[in-house]
């Protein structure tokens, strides 16, 4: 019983991951308030993303661009090579403000489950961009099964032809002990440090 | 560090209500996922509800036309009128697919904090509506303080006009027993019933 147009904007609505009927009708309550500028400005957003986003010719991050901002950019630290499953990740590392190399993505992670192939990731192009001047590549994957499949895949790969390391594993900051799984537990009693003082 | 027309959907995508920067992050990478045609259909949905959505001269319910499908629907009994807050209510209460009267959309609630008075709701034009045909005037307001104030408010104008009636209180269905507050349970037992074997 919704008007027509108001119900074609919940159902476009519904493609946001994640959205079901009852958020989709707020969503779409909540547009009859916002000034027509905004909303055209969003409209036009949408339209805009889909045109101007593609993947970099050398990393494969997202960019609206040829080359991203990251990889055309001289002051960074092009020796470093961060890999990741997807773009989402490099911009949470980009955010924490404290990695200076460049990225890699791979585009997903070897899964038997979902049938994902090492031949499906970006690796030919990963391995094609290691040379002399490359001095590390970090894994920063998931601490998943697939994660680390795709992990020991690559470092086996990368071995004898740079110095490939990976994140840490351990507690989570603010993670309380007695909450922690016995892997998480394990990987902390592992990697433990001594206290400096 | 996000290419600029994915930076301008996320922060467009905040005006949606509750959506942070996480939630708008999630799902400008998800319209990347999505076909263009479902793309740009959700982005003309956006402009056509701006351009077409208005208020029924009747009842105040959102239309896109002049007059609500309710109101113009002559299957429907006109002599019921249930009076709700929110275009929203209305849309709930058609779903539970129970109620053919017609609506009357207040636009608010009388609110001592917010400051709403009665004459910034559409009372007026409610009293304007009741006539001689009009046989009952069902009052489905929030169970607020609120919602109380403004059923106590019109159940008075109207007394001695129309048949005034409330939606009853009492336990949800499926509410638990130890969970319902002191008030819900008095109202619960004030209401009770027979048992019809």
């Amino acid at each position: 019983m919704y008007p027509k147009t108001l119900n074609n904007l919940i159902e476009s609505l519904k493609i946001l991951p994640g959205v079901g009927q009852k958020t989709a009708e707020r969503y779409a309550l909540s547009i009859l308030d916002n000034d027509m500028e905004e909303v055209a400005q969003f409209a036009k957003s949408l339209i805009d993303v889909k045109e101007s986003i593609r993947t970099c010719t050398i990393c494969h991050n997202l960019t609206d661009q040829e080359i991203c901002n990251v990889c055309s950019d001289k002051s960074r630290d092009h020796t470093t090579i961060c890999v990741v499953s997807s773009a989402k990740e490099a911009f949470s590392i980009e955010r924490m403000n404290e990695y200076h190399g460049v990225y890699h993505v791979l585009n997903g992670l070897i899964s038997t489950q979902k049938g994902i192939l090492p031949e499906d990731l970006t690796l030919e192009s990963l391995l094609n961009r290691i040379n002399d001047q490359t001095r590390e590549v970090i894994l920063a994957l998931n601490a998943t099964v697939e994660g680390e499949m795709t992990t020991l895949y690559i470092a086996k790969k990368l071995d004898g032809k740079v110095k490939t390391t990976r994140l840490a594993f351990g507690l989570p900051i603010g993670g309380h002990l007695d909450y922690a799984d016995d892997m998480t537990l394990q990987k902390a009693f592992e990697g433990r440090n001594d206290i400096e003082s």
